[in-house]
């Protein structure tokens, strides 16, 4: 299987990562929109080519995954190349994702592609693990917190303050909540009671770290509605303790069964990653091998993980999952 | 959809309990071994039907829901009835899962029926979560904790012991091997440093009672190679604290990711069930649906959970789950 990667920030590399854990796939190429000849890139061998040039790489690439953010990048970039390429993408977007399915498929469907959107951890295995849950416990109700984890738009949402040097956003799910919900007492939550964020910041020398302070925990979607914590520390401090980029989170569903719903049954599906986008791309590639072979069923359009029978995602034979995984 | 139940012991009774749940099913017939006339079921206006009369409702039940045992029941049922209704058993016996595939496809796939074997939790959600954990960090270690629950194998061994009235035996995974593995250090573990067996005993009056202890926690297989805590109480306490069916348990992967090996990935999935029979009933009613589905596009043979793209489980519309779920 030739794995074309588009784009090599972290979930790029992420996803080279992964590709070099399983032995039924090899990295065809990194396609990039900078100058090729200024990235260097972990896998030896492998060409990385311009953006521009990657329709020469029709007939190279099995399955293209697009490691583009979901803000600008793929809601361009996804339609387009699915008219040329199986795809899987990560779109994040939640409340766009219809708007985006109808664009790829769109591109995708007259052109004979298979593409997969939202692809991932959330989307893509919490989406998952929601469907299954709920399915199972109709009468029931869902929870999912995230974290502890590092936020990329809060952090880049405290970086825009006047005065800030550099931050780093933690969302952290509140303990008692959890275990609120584990015990299956199904609350209703508020946006405070479910999850905290705990900042950390570096600012210029004498800027008024009081004024900043306030600026964060007043944010209006970002922080106002969370009880935030704001620590100021020093650029060596935040490089040395912060650099990671940690995530994680859980997805709960507590149901009802039995004779007047005497009995409680709970389902907990939980992530504690120490790298999100190494963990984004072993998604990825996994689900890369599932289009691949869908694709060569005769599939086409967009699908999303919930049109993915787990027995595609999985290297080995049927006989092997009988015996010895089922 | 028009679900029928074959047996009606505590799993017939958990299926029953998932069908009222799901506005889309309907329970048409409940099928007894037994007196049909002796039998009181908890639905209103269903008729209990004779196994024998079986064949006559070939055009009344879309699916029928197996609920025999697996040790002598289903290797015959499910191929036999498999012949003539799309069906869903619960099969566990892990090690001849091959098997039983092979019988009830040999008997599905010619009659253009669809069979799904071995759904519930372990095998079904649990080998599910195998699998994609599995897929996702190939470079990784699988753990499956069973309990804290009610082991009917187990609580069954120990009342064959002469002497023995009644009894109960909880398997309990050991706590300090399911940190470990959370904590990411893939330890190899022993049959011991996993689980324990706790084990509550009614004997006869004037047995010897640490005779019994020793044949229990001798008994190879069942106890010998755990450590097991024998407690003798009387028949009313067993009644009144032990009467429940709980069970549960995880399936857990640590994995690796980035250069050098340098990041731990954990994912678990968890299940805290009141009771073990609602919630396998609950699964196989969900899995219910997607083979009903699945058979009106034609598909016929023998399935597995693994077959099953997850959006077939699912009673809501495409629509909604990628505005909602996703």
């Amino acid at each position: 299987m030739r794995i074309g990667i588009y784009g090599y920030g972290n979930l790029g590399k992420g996803v080279e990562d992964a590709i070099r854990r399983n032995p039924d796939m090899e990295l065809a190429a990194v396609f990039t929109r900078r100058d090729p000849a200024s990235l260097q890139i972990a896998t030896e061998n492998v060409p990385v080519v311009s953006t521009e040039q990657v329709l020469e790489w029709k007939d190279k690439i099995d399955v293209m995954i697009l490691c583009g953010g979901s803000a600008t990048d793929l809601p361009q970039m996804s339609p387009e190349l699915a008219a040329h390429f199986h795809i899987v993408d990560s779109y994040d977007n939640h409340s766009s994702i219809p708007k985006h399915w109808a664009a790829v498929d769109a591109a995708a469907a007259p052109a004979g592609k298979l593409a997969l959107i939202s692809c991932g951890w959330d989307p893509g295995m919490f989406s998952l693990n929601r469907l299954y849950a709920g399915a199972i416990l109709p009468d029931g109700q869902d929870y999912t917190f995230w974290g502890r984890g590092v936020s990329q738009g809060h952090s880049d949402a405290i970086r825009r303050i006047p005065g800030v040097v550099d931050a780093r956003q933690y969302t952290i799910p509140v303990p008692e909540a959890v275990e609120r919900v584990r015990a299956g007492e199904m609350p209703q939550l508020s946006t405070r009671e479910k999850h905290s964020r705990d900042c950390y910041v570096v600012v210029e020398e004498g800027a008024d770290r009081e004024a900043i302070r306030q600026q964060i925990v007043s944010m209006p979607a970002y922080f106002a509605d969370y009880d935030t914590t704001v620590t100021f520390i020093s650029l060596e401090e935040l490089r040395e303790k912060h650099s990671g980029l940690p995530h994680g989170g859980c997805v709960l569903r507590s149901g009802k069964s039995g004779a007047g719903d005497c009995h409680k049954q709970r389902i907990e599906y939980r992530l504690e990653l120490d790298s999100n986008p190494e963990f984004t791309g072993s998604v990825l590639v996994a689900f890369a091998r599932a289009i691949f072979r869908m694709a060569a069923r005769g599939e086409k359009g967009c699908k999303t993980v919930f049109d993915v029978a787990p027995i595609d995602l999985f290297p080995g034979s049927r006989e092997d999952l009988l015996a010895h995984m089922l």
